[in-house]
């Protein structure tokens, strides 16, 4: 007699309307999925994964809810988060000198880690489950705190070496070493082609080093021409757009001529004074809006038609693993990958009716639609209480920090009303 | 012995951060409110307050929480309320001849009133206490509905008199009976000139016939050059500025040089099919971002310190108020004018830390910040409690409704992925 490895999944959840994000972009509309381990074991219709894992130790069904793969955020500052609202209406230089170096050279290990615990409380809630981490000092404080709520993510130091007024210990390293932020502002494009001698900007003197490769993550890239463009295609560089810090500090990325021309474009938050709001949810919506409005100044009327829904779920999600390489693990709900997923409510005042419900996940749903979120098949956030952290105690700390530390660095911000 | 009549308040709310909204802009860090009957009794120091109104019928203690005017939306239609998710992603005259005439001419009074209650729900769920109906065509429903929910409002008809496709019932009043969208798109500006043989467009007509009055609230508002902007400025025309339906479908309109010169301007939503969130808070913050943005195709980059948070806080509350012509009642928190408030609680992931409250509560506040509402002196939410309907069951009756209307006026919307 022989035996058989009978596998039996860990959760199943069924009777959702499963947007899977798969090459064929697959949608169940009675569908399920069971975990096991860390992984997908099966995405199919309710009736075919319930029959095939009937003693799962968890089997939740979800009264025809949501069921998507997590967001992956590429470009947020997690050890900016106890800087929210410090640097709001102020030019770029203010800015920098007033506000964000003091705050960043002030800032000790702690808080960091209690900065990047309540930036990830607020990704958790906006249904991310991967980032891509955009520089801050203190690595191994930003990799405890993720350990912790159970996130995954790229993380990485940010490095500078020049700029007047740059916290004197960042210029270690030289500008070859590590470059992230791209073409942000008109005037990094004139400075790189007064010292590099080149004829356009920063991507034309990156191509010229052969630094363009497909490992390469850009950030912003607003103020890119069409050769450029071209460049960063033909390399497989990817991108990681960030509408609401675009909007505000930089400019209108040409992210619809990146789309026509194969260039891979996610979607990322920036930090939160650059934003405020720290949520891919919004994002999505304001990537819709900002580049269909921007087709004004193009062709003399907004287009309504670009960035439909799908395109904008492709962003939040599989164009988010690409992003990071890590395609072949997330970005979609598939079988053999990991399994970091959310669930979304949809029925309630903010996304009903659901005539198009792809759209209504891009357009409508906000942060309070999203019930629960798991990662590398654990649940991290469930029925919106998060799992692996007191909540509580940590905004507690944070505000306590956050308070100290802008004491510490000497930021006093101008009132802006009449206060009594 | 003379009689005092002694007045003693219905409701005293206390230990609040007071964002009053007066002309002053006057900010109370530990301040009061008293509310007899419809109307504030009296604002300041918590202390004196308290003192001034011991008997209170009902005494809040809000823990530091923040009270605001009611935010006026100032472009909403509630009858498409039922219609979102019917119109994204498709052009102009998709959206018009494909759904949008199709639903509103097969829409009966029943399903008007369904649709109001259910954007009545989430405009109460983003702060509003009064809203600018934009035009629908049955407003005793629209009117039964408000009165059930508790709000304030301006309703009114939708009127049309040429289009293509134009439902021929709609076309019994002439232009001149009713115009309230203005200068939306570049084509309007075009057959205005060819028609009405003037050398720009709409507004430039509008002044030429004497129809720009201190009473006429001119929503949109895109396509206007400077002189458009002067007659505005001169005639006291408001306008309605609605930031997601203008960068979906219309453009960016010149909303710096019309608060530059003197215009009020207010903020608007405008329907579901056009936006889709229907919430003023998103509204502020969108308003902030495009609006920055903008200045990018005006001095070639952005500019951070336009719109600041105070300007946007003004244009959802005082503004909103003289849009409608009610500033004499509502718009900031004043004794004498109506109480009209809306309870925000800070101290969750989404808001924190505090810094700078004023710039938190327009870039960082989600609706789920907002805990209670009154309007006329009672609480329309409370805890987040809708209290004068029964949501579910206005929720339940809406999505049938709209099911139902989408078949009777043969509205298929196309697959945009691949349903299994």
């Amino acid at each position: 007699m022989t035996q058989v490895a009978a596998v039996s999944a860990d959760i199943v959840l069924h009777n959702a309307f499963v947007v899977t994000m798969d090459g064929a972009l697959t949608v169940l509309r009675d569908g399920a999925i069971a975990v096991v381990g860390d992984r997908i074991a099966a995405v199919g219709p309710s009736a075919d994964v319930l029959g095939a894992f009937p003693g799962a130790a968890q089997t939740l069904n979800l009264g025809g809810r949501i069921l998507l793969p997590g967001f992956v955020n590429t470009h947020v500052h997690t050890s900016q988060q106890l800087a929210r609202g410090i640097a709001d209406d102020v030019d770029l230089m203010t800015w920098l000198h007033g506000r964000i170096w003091p705050y960043e050279s002030h800032m000790t290990e702690e808080d960091s880690y209690a900065s990047t615990l309540l930036c990830g409380i607020e990704l958790i809630r906006s249904g991310v489950t991967c980032f891509a981490e955009a520089g801050g000092q203190y690595v191994s404080e930003m990799a405890r705190a993720v350990e912790l709520l159970g996130l995954r993510a790229c993380l990485t130091k940010s490095t500078m070496d020049c700029g007047d007024g740059l916290p004197p210990n960042w210029s270690s390293c030289s500008t070859d070493d590590c470059i992230q932020h791209i073409a942000e502002i008109p005037y990094e494009n004139q400075l790189v082609m007064r010292m590099k001698k080149i004829d356009h900007g920063t991507v034309t003197y990156l191509e010229k080093i052969d630094f363009l490769r497909s490992n390469l993550l850009a950030a912003h890239s607003v103020w890119l021409n069409e050769s450029e463009i071209s460049h960063f295609s033909n390399a497989g560089v990817k991108v990681s757009h960030c509408p609401a810090s675009a909007m505000r500090m930089l400019g209108f990325a040409p992210i619809r001529e990146m789309l026509d021309s194969g260039v891979c474009v996610s979607l990322g938050t920036d930090g939160a004074p650059s934003n405020n709001r720290m949520s891919i949810v919004d994002e999505m919506y304001l990537a819709s809006l900002i580049n269909k409005g921007r087709e004004a100044y193009i062709s003399g009327t907004t287009n309504p038609t670009v960035f439909p829904s799908e395109t904008l779920l492709t962003m939040a999600t599989i164009n988010g693993a690409k992003a990071v390489l890590w395609d072949n693990e997330i970005g979609s709900l598939e079988v053999g990958k990991k399994a970091d997923l959310i669930v979304v409510n949809p029925f309630k005042w903010s996304m009903l009716p659901l005539h198009d419900s792809i759209a209504n996940i891009v357009y409508c749903m906000r942060s309070e639609n999203i019930e629960s979120v798991m990662c590398n098949g654990q649940w991290i956030m469930k029925d919106q209480k998060i799992m692996n952290v007191n909540e509580e105690e940590v905004i507690s700390s944070a505000v306590k920090r956050a308070t100290a530390l802008l004491a510490r660095a000497g930021i006093n911000l101008p009132e802006r009303m009449n206060y009594l």
